[in-house]
Parts: C-alpha cells; structure tokens; sequence
C-alpha cells in the first residue's frame, strides 16, 4: 500500500496521482528555463525532474525580480541527517546562490518531541548535531537565518497563534489524519511549522513573497498555510518540491534514519562501503553470466538511482552508465564501486566543513 | 441551568454540588485556624467561606514551613478588570504577605486571544492596561514576576509541549467540552496555563510546591495540570479556591466585563453611583411602608453581599447592617449609599495607586 504523509513514505509512490491529489502543479521544461536564466545555469535536479512539483513557483520568480523574495525550508531533529536531507538542501543552497536571497531555516525541535518517542533532552543534542551537518553544506551565514521552534517562541508563538485561531481541530484531522488519542500538541505544531512564511514579512515590515523547497510529503502542512496566511495579510508560500530519495533497500518509500538502510553524513568510509554492498538494492543479474548476457535494470537499481539523485551530476556520464549497466558491461559490484567513492568524496569534503561548522553555530542561529 | 466552566458560569451555584463534582475539599475551621496562626490574623474571606475549597492546601502549607512554596494566579486580558478579579487578587495579596512568599502572575493574553472575537492588537493593550490594576492591589515588587504567555514563550513554550504530549485531544474535550470545530490553540493552550506551576521549581533548581488562590470555576485547567505533574517530576500544584462575586443584577452566575453590570476598578465615583443605583439587585421590598414592615433579604440582595465578599471586614459591623436590613430599620437606598461609598473609598485610592503604577510595570515583568 503507498501511503504519503508528513510523518510516513511508503510503498511505491506515483507520483502523478499525487500531483494529482495534491493539487500541485507540475514543473514545465519551459519554467526550467526562466529559471536557468535567472541563474545563468541549469540544475541537474531540474533538468532531472527530481524537483518535479510546485505551487505558485511563476508568483514567487516574479517577486524575485522585484527584490522580495526569501526562502524558507526546515528540518526536524529525529535522527542523523541522511542523503535525502541532503539533496533537498544542496538544491536549497543552490537556489539561495543563484537568487542570492535570505534563506529561513526552521530546527522543528517541538514536533519532532511531540511526535517521536523522544525526551526533549535527547532532541536538543540531535539538532545541535543536525546543525553541523546543515551549516557544513556551505549555506552563506550572511543570509541563512536557522529559527529554532522552543528557542525562538517569544517571537514565533504570538504568530503561530494568529494562525492557530484559524485552524479548527477537524481540519487538522483530515489534513494528517490525527485522532482524539493524540495529543494536543501535534494538534497545534502545524500553526508553529507556518509561521516562517510570513515572519520575515513581519521583521523586514513589507509583505513578502516565500518560496519552500521541500519533499512532496510536507505539502499537506503548507496546503493549510497557504489556506491561511492570505486571511493574516501575507501572500501564500510558494513551493518548489521534490520526490524522495529512496532508501537503500529499494525505489519504494523514502530514506529514513530509522534502521540501517541509509547513508549518514557522519558515516565513515568503511561505513559507506559496508552499507552500500550490504543494503543497496541491485538491479542487477543473480549471476555474473545472465549479467553479461541480459545486463541489469537502472530503474530499480539504488546505485543507480542515488548517483542519478545525487552524485553525478554529469548527463553524460550519467547516461553512459545507465547503458552500459543495461547492457550488462557494468556489473553490479562495479556500479556501487562508483557510487561508494562518489559518495565517500563527498563525505571527506563534508565532514571536513562539519568539523569547522562547530566554531560557525552562533553565525547562523537568528539573534533574539 | 446551572453551568461552571473556565469560560461560562451561568445559574443559581450549588457549592456543595461543585465540591463533590469537581472532587475538591471543603476548608474546614481546624485549616482556617492553622492559616491563621500561620498568617498571625484572621481573613474575613476565609471566615466567611468566600474561599471555601482547596486542593492539597495542607500540603502546601507544609512546604511553606520549609521555604518551599510560591504561590501562582493570573490574569485573561479581554476587557475592565472588575471587583471579582479584585476579590481573587486582594487575598492572594493578603497570602503574599502573611506567607512571604514569591507570587506568579500569568498574562494570559494567548487565551484570550485564541477563545475571544478580539485581534492580538486589542489584546495587547487590554493585558498592558490591566497590569496596572493589578500593580495598584500592592503586590511586592520584589516577589512578583510578570509571566506574559506571549512574550515569555521562549521559557514558557517548551516547558508547555512536555505538559501538551501528555494531554490527548479527548481529555481536552471531555474537560473542557472543546469540539472538532474548535482552533486548536484552544486545544493546546490549557499547556501554557500549566507551566507556571513548575516553571519556578525550574528556575530554581529544585521541587517547589506552588499554591494557586482562584475562583472555582478554573479548577478543570489545574486538574488537568494536577494529573500530568507528578509525570514531569514536579508536585502537584495545591489550590484555595472561591466562590463567584455576583454581577450587578442578583445573585447567579458571576461579574463579568461584559454589558453593564459590573464595577470596573477605573470606574469613576458617578459611574459607581449610577450602576449600584440603577442595577444593583436589591433584596428590599417594593414600597417604603412594606420595606419598614417586613424588612429586606440580605441573602438575595447585591450589595449587602458586596459588603460581605469585600467591602465590610468587619464581622460586627457587617451582622449589625444584616440585622438592621432585615428589620427594615436600613432601607435598600440606604444600604446602596453604604456600598457606593464603600466603593468609592477603595477606587479613590486604587486609581491613585494605578497612577503610580505606570512607572512600575518593568519591575513586576520577569527580565528574560
């Protein structure tokens, strides 16, 4: 069965009856090209249709032209930031760059303590560490601004109350399927997870256009944004969204920090290596003579798929590998042999920046 | 009908009705009589079983004989403060004092916004002009901290998520009578209610006991808070709680700040005049010869019971102004002049004091 919450991915997700269902537009080739023309260069992740799905992206590109535009994505301290945070964010930091806007970034310590079976002590050390990881990825101090849910409440929770009281229980339970069992605070979390959409409007006193990048998954809680924000006299966030990165056991649902089978930024070399030979799912032949004969299936192929998503950025070489795993040239050991040093090249250099991250905290967390 | 809710309170009160429902305790003469030598004198709002029940009182006095209590109150900011708030807070200042003890004051300027037809705006400067009524009781500046939901949610709103993960939705709506229609910051919002209960044991560093004085009509936010407690290693919160001062127009319900029938503390002396005239409900009969024959009813009559809830301390004088009314000696324009200048005499000096309280507020606010 596929089921695509906030909190849950699973099964295999097709992803034109969500647009579908969610109402989301699709990515245009010809709105890749505005966009390549602002930036001055293409996105693989674009080109790729990994960013595959928006809501008002035209709105927010416009707005940009005119100066006022920032960008707001978050991240939820459960776990270890894996791969699929990363490709979010490394599209994110992307997008910053090349728009040269504020980036927004919300640490949701209080829904991850509301929903996980998790003290508020264990949650804060995770983010802490979480923070290394997002600041490691090069996002610039000048303009990236993290907002930190309990941290920041004297100046998110009288806003998120403004939206709360415009958000009935009912809705809630139809928007994420939330019962009377749950508690009260998962109830009121989607008010706290909207209010940077509109903050920076707030501080910078003009009413600002936003733009989210996020996993198609978090659309439901920006659904009631969007609802929302125009009754309190801001615009509705656009978003930019994109499908998720499997994990390593197959293309179905998403990477998870739950379990073995996902790729940690923190993880070592050995770990990688171990991790992928192990866990990533082969689209390839049982043996080594069906595979030289009927060659391997890339769709399904994890390796594959994770050097599609993210490590190799090149069309070309890309497509080379493709065909020649399809026709059985490359082997499947082969295959993860690339994606095992792709991946660990990019470890080396981000573990690297996570070590100097420790000193750049304070440059990132907003001043209260 | 009768109802008592946070939010309404409607009908003719059957105190011993609530007491069995709400599962509360009658204070009895031994607890009065240990208040006392305690206090080292005698309130005539516990001999006259103004404050009639309590929650753990016992226990509370206890820890005050270790240096372990505080006492905690608060203020919804959504219009006039009138003499019902006053009632609460003149004995809560009286157990300030007998006691020496810190005092919480909570503003809690999120719930009214969230459950009144009234911007965050109006709120605001409700809650600011408040304070000063509160300021002008005489509270020690020096013991009493200023807890305002909003601008202290960077220390209240973490602290509420531990209380919220422990509140499903259905004990908010079997407590509270809250339905699916309703926002869910009405939902979340008995959590804040709950944190200054224990937020002082935090800030000091060690398990206080927190004595709460209120009117009884609030007890289902602390049972609520009385059950998550002990969860979060705190005690559960004692209380002393009482009866409803009347509004103007007879003896049911309870003085609200909405319509006309209430005495706000920014009342002027004309203003006093005409509404005890015109509204106050009177227990005397309809004509001056019947009223001298048959005399009037004290019980039923509003400002002879404005007299005993606050205005006459002294038993003797009070029992001589009972006897006389009900003779028909003192007639109920008589009485009314008792009660205006009564009245009168504590707004003069009150509204003096809220002058100078201007100056005070940042003493009394908690430095964050």
């Amino acid at each position: 069965m596929t089921k695509v919450t906030p909190w849950d991915v699973e099964g295999k997700i097709d992803y034109d009856k969500l647009i579908r269902e969610f109402g989301v537009q699709k990515i245009t080739t010809s709105l890749i090209d505005k966009i390549n023309k602002i930036a001055g260069k293409n996105n693989f992740m674009l080109d790729r249709k990994i960013f595959f799905a928006h809501r008002d992206l035209e709105f927010a590109l416009k707005e940009h032209e005119k100066d006022n535009l920032f960008l707001y994505t978050g991240c939820g301290p459960s776990g270890s930031i894996h791969l699929g945070h990363a490709m979010v964010w490394k599209f994110t930091k992307w997008l910053q760059d090349v728009l040269d806007v504020d980036l927004w970034f919300q640490f949701t310590d209080d829904e991850k303590f509301l929903f996980k079976d998790k003290s508020f002590e264990e949650i804060q050390e995770l983010m802490k560490d979480n923070m290394l990881d997002v600041i490691a990825l090069g996002f610039n101090p000048k303009k990236t601004h993290f907002l930190i849910d309990t941290k920041h409440a004297s100046i998110m929770y009288p806003e998120a109350i403004k939206v709360a009281k415009k958000l009935t229980a009912s809705s809630i339970k139809s928007c994420f399927g939330l019962g009377d069992s749950d508690n009260v605070g998962m109830f009121f979390y989607t008010a706290m997870q909207a209010v940077p959409a509109f903050l920076p409007s707030i501080l910078k006193k003009k009413k600002m256009a936003c733009l989210i990048p996020h996993a198609i998954d978090q659309d439901p809680h920006f659904r009631l944004t969007r609802d929302i924000l125009p009754k309190l006299g801001f615009f509705k966030p656009a978003s930019i969204q994109c499908s998720f990165l499997p994990p390593l056991t197959g293309v179905e649902g998403k990477m998870s920090s739950s379990g073995d089978a996902f790729i940690a930024l923190t993880d070592t070399p050995e770990q990688v290596k171990k991790k992928i030979n192990k866990y990533a799912f082969s689209g390839g032949q049982d043996t080594l003579e069906e595979h030289r004969k009927r060659g391997g299936n890339p769709d399904i192929d994890i390796s594959f798929q994770y050097l599609r998503f993210l490590f190799e950025p090149d069309d070309k070489k890309l497509s080379k590998i493709k065909s020649d795993y399809r026709t059985g040239k490359l082997l499947s050991g082969e295959l993860k042999k690339i994606l095992i040093d792709k991946i660990n090249d990019f470890l080396k250099h981000h573990q690297a920046e996570r070590e100097k991250a420790k000193k750049k905290v304070d440059q990132f967390v907003l001043k209260i």
